[in-house]
């Protein structure tokens, strides 16, 4: 019943040279907690590996290896230092989560075939919060699952076995440090998490992922003390409910070492909240901060609030203002220990969005970003799609709601408003398939996400080649080829499907393939509004206004189209076929050649990995072949189809008389 | 568990007047099989509940109503002639299904308060074979069923309690003498119908079934001697096949009473069938009849195949054509006991298709013509679509294979080519619902598809005056409204949907509400071609030449735009939308205005429907109100999803500036 998995970036081959077995002979820490023996006992797993180095525990004097609690080294509690020096390896921290950090980072540098010497690093994480959301079910399935089932539960049982550490692994040893196990959408016997049932199970999951400094959340339905309490309403202001609160999280902070929190999805696409009572998102949350701030917990709150009953007629309701217009009159509202989830973008996880502007927005609220690397809207797995140049783009945007500090980046880590509860979090792409991610490539966004959100100066190139070195081992040709696809994938996924920032050209409800009008009559307020003579949704001052959500600068920016960035226009504008971008083209011509393009280079992707057939394992570049192939193939499905689509509606021919069909 | 259930036409009311019921003293019958006990005993109930007298058995001499078998009368077996004279009622033919035919012919004047003084009447079926398909499912779902579940299976077993008689009795009162209780497509448990496992439930429908002169047909897996038989194969031409195919039929025509022969779907839709061996369909088939030859078994071959993994782009092959071109070639290759069951147009139910080339080009095989009353694609008994009007011009079609006796009808009745083993089949339109049909107005095709099959010269008005008669009466009042709504229901259905024949614009897999361009980019062959131009699929002799197909006459017809009827002119012909149509307006006004009208009169038929509240039965009142209500808004989202798409396409404004989104 139980599948087989792999090691993924943990996989460690024996390193060719000897550079670095001088400094494996012994180690030393004055850790005394379990954090600290896991830093030990993975450095010594992986200089065996590696290096064939059997690590003996020595004193503080004769290690080659030392892993050093210092207190007030100015590194806190997960920030590391790595120091090296006359053949002796010293990785120090203010606790033991930076000793274990340390301890990776030194393995991926052997991995790497990095040499030692002289080595000085210093390493504070960027985001306070580097979280993983997991949408499994309790039946085992994943909601936008793309490899396999859940390795957390399996008909209504919840799984803990050699897995559950092996991930916890993957996850400690690229910085992650809190992870929701089940799905946002809470019902049937997920709702049960937080009872006894499943106290036994979920202890020793949470205590697993204690020993690799993971806190344990859990998603939780608004509606619990109805549903389990017996209570007759869940309003927050119903002092019965606010004390049913403070109990179970009394029970649940009793038995599970380390656990974090909750996280809630309220009032949005069918789930219970606080609306139900009259009350605001605030009143819900505070409500359930207070019954979790006497021990040290988080209430996670997703800001994915919008009107999913739209009528498509409609053109003044957009969906794209509802998280703003929902969240701006909280601010300030929320408890110390509140932390609004948001989106990158303020649709949904399109391939391109502009970010939200809950981002500079916000200035008195906690916030952190979620975006999703489970790939629903780009290519689930099954088309390569590197995300992490996203990733990048939306840390780097310059939200303009001060002078400097004022991007993403700075209000995610606490930077902008000098907010300690904050973060970034990722909504995972694994499942119960051998290499957990479906796609072996797919594997980089995991590992990528976890490196960025601990290092946002890291470029995405770099952390490329990090998870390449760490996979496939540092042979030049895999590199600058598996690289290339890496970091083609996203541009290309791009050019191939819905234009310049419009989305949603998708088959409605599983969200794969093209259907560019799959959700143009629907009533989930996603429109490209195409005709004869243009497409896109004009969001100006004179259209739906939402560009006029952002900080005056970016408001100018995007509210006309002249300013707007290209990739965003049609997000931002309705445009003529006709009408001439800056690169000298014609829109319909550059619909054209981004498809004809996309489709050729997703054909050249499977090229340069057939390319590569004699160097990595035969299991994994058939995985990949096989998936690559079906992209190459699909690519040109969206091709045609996004061509035909606008040919028929435009009658424009293409200018170099291509075959559209 | 059960669900209740109502009488539908056969809900007998007291008469107003007392006019017939001198008739119904006592009755005689020289019958002496189980169907003219049926028949009287049908006779006895009607008698008691419409007029209140409790007819005896009585003497040849003293009888005021006389069964009477007389051989040689010319009226066949289930032919009757009902004659009165003197206060006397004779009913006569020359088996026991025509006595009972002729008896629910009585009941049916009684309930239409009909004199019965000095009538005269003689009657014999026009189609042979009359029949109904049940898509039911052994898990008690029904594939495309739109009245709750099967009342034949649920959850793996086989139902047979009053409601099995109930359902017979109604069928066998408007003729049907078939009836194939499970889905063509046999999956499952299904498959195991044919084995012991289900022989003391089906011996006891089959007696019930025969009771009524219903014969049991079973849908059969082509695979079965694989699943349930352990060969290797399933090759028609292997001896061991075909012997196991003659055991199967000895035990059930040894145990089921009356039973009827196999339904088959193969190489269709992912079902098995000869094509895996490298044999033809007449093969397949021809195995079948000699295995069920001897006991004057039949084997109904369905026509339905075709290539359901089509490109899009590829504008040669035409589904259209597949019919034709897979059995033109097997013309008089079939056994005598077989007959092809041919569905009314080339495609799948539409609102409008051409008919089937098949029928006039086959001329030496049985053929059946297949018509569907579950209304897949015309509003799934949530719209009103009264269809007996569409089934009318199909059998009045006149296919030119000869100078005369040349229509559909006289095809399928055995007129044109001397066929006995011949007929009409619809598939079926039941479920558990309380009512039946889900919608009440739908059960008017039940009824009518069962009286049309059996007098194919009654008009389409005088079958819905016959089925409101019995329904609700015969206050003028009431037959005027629903009539009228009867009446207008298919043209307004068509109207609001897809315009001119072209079809498909509905949503993939479940096929309910509006979506243009839901079928355009799929694989299924059943694409409308809308550009900004024009709109329609060419299959003149210059496009995919399926109009090649028919007869010199109607190829002609068909072949070019100028003769092409009009409500089929999409279905034909690529047509620009500034074509004038012959009544003057362009083809783009034509859908505008049609549009504007369909939506109009759904809401019109919803009003005639409210002003009946005082008429009909409260909850009969309140379940169509509910769903004449859906039909009208459902209509108007028709509408304006049809009119934007082809507006935003040609961007040519509506003539008379109405609303278009």
């Amino acid at each position: 019943m139980e599948k087989k998995y792999e090691k993924a970036w943990l996989s460690y081959r024996r390193s060719r040279n000897a550079q670095n077995t001088g400094h494996f002979g012994s180690v030393f820490t004055n850790g005394t907690g379990v954090v600290a023996e896991t830093a030990v006992s993975e450095l010594q797993g992986a200089a065996k590996e590696l290096l064939g180095c059997h690590m003996e525990r020595g004193s503080w004097e004769e290690a080659s290896v030392r892993l050093i609690l210092e207190p007030n080294c100015g590194l806190g509690e997960e920030g590391y230092e790595i120091r090296e020096s006359a053949g002796r390896l010293t990785v120090a921290s203010e606790g033991e989560r930076g000793l274990l950090y340390g301890v990776f980072a030194c393995i991926r540098l052997l991995q790497g075939e990095k040499p030692l010497e002289g080595l000085s690093v210093r390493k504070i994480p960027s985001a306070p919060l580097r979280m993983l959301n997991h949408w499994d079910n309790m039946d085992g399935s994943i909601e936008r699952g793309y490899s396999g089932d859940s390795f957390f539960f399996r008909e209504d049982k919840v799984l803990v076995d050699d897995r559950t550490r092996a991930y916890a692994r993957l996850a400690s040893s690229v910085g992650i440090n809190a992870v929701v196990i089940n799905n946002v959408n809470v019902k049937g016997s997920a709702t049960r998490l937080i009872e006894d049932d499943y106290s036994r199970e979920l202890e020793a999951m949470s205590e697993i992922f204690a020993g690799y400094g993971i806190a344990l959340y859990l998603s939780i339905n608004f509606a619990a003390p109805m549903e389990l309490g017996g209570h007759e309403s869940a309003d927050p202001c119903d002092p019965q409910v606010q004390q049913w609160w403070k109990e179970k999280a009394a029970d649940l902070y009793g038995r599970l070492p380390g656990f974090g929190g909750f996280l809630v999805k309220a009032d949005s696409e069918g789930r219970p909240g606080p609306f139900t009572y009259g009350r605001t998102h605030a009143e819900g949350a505070n409500m359930l901060a207070d019954a979790v701030a006497s021990y040290g917990g988080r209430i996670i709150w997703r800001c994915f609030v919008y009107n999913c009953q739209q009528d498509w007629r409609d053109k003044k309701t957009d969906r794209a203002k509802s998280g703003y217009d929902n969240f701006m009159p909280l601010d300030g509202k929320f408890r110390d220990n509140v932390i609004l989830q948001i989106k990158n973008g303020p649709m949904d996880f399109q391939v391109r969005e502009p970010v939200s502007p809950l981002f500079g927005g916000l200035e008195h609220t906690n916030s952190m970003l979620e975006v999703q690397i489970a790939q629903e809207y780009t290519g689930q797995q099954r088309h390569v799609c590197y995300l992490l140049p996203m990733f990048k783009q939306v840390l780097e945007f310059k939200t303009c709601c001060r002078e400097d500090h004022d991007r993403v980046r700075d209000i995610v880590t606490g930077r902008t408003f000098g907010q300690t509860n904050c973060g970034i979090v990722a909504v995972a792409n694994t499942g119960d398939d051998e290499n957990w991610t479906g796609h072996d490539l797919a594997a980089a966004n995991l590992f990528g996400f976890g490196r960025l959100s601990f290092d946002m100066d890291l470029s995405v190139e770099e952390i490329a080649e990090e998870w390449i070195a760490c996979t496939f081992g540092n042979d030049p040709e895999i590199m600058e080829k598996i690289s290339k696809i890496l970091m083609m994938s996203w541009p290309t996924y791009e050019k191939y499907t819905s234009p310049l920032g419009i989305g949603w050209m998708v088959n409605p409800g599983y969200h794969y393939g093209p259907n560019v009008d799959g959700y143009e009559y629907d009533r989930w307020g996603t429109y490209h509004r195409a005709d004869h003579k243009g497409i896109g949704v004009d969001r100006s001052p004179t259209g739906t206004g939402y560009s006029e959500q952002y900080r005056r600068q970016n408001a100018d920016m995007y509210g006309k189209r002249e300013n707007c960035p290209e990739e965003l226009l049609l997000f931002f504008h309705h445009i003529p076929y006709d009408y001439r971008l800056s690169i000298g083209k014609t829109l319909i011509q550059h619909i054209y050649d981004t498809h004809f393009e996309g489709a050729s280079e997703a054909k050249e992707m499977l090229d340069i990995w057939n390319s590569l057939e004699s160097k990595v394992p035969e299991t994994v570049f058939e995985r990949v072949q096989k998936r690559m192939e079906h992209q190459a193939s699909h690519a040109e499905e969206w091709r045609d189809q996004i061509n035909t689509y606008f040919y028929r509606k435009s009658m424009i021919p293409d200018e170099q008389g291509r075959k559209i069909y």
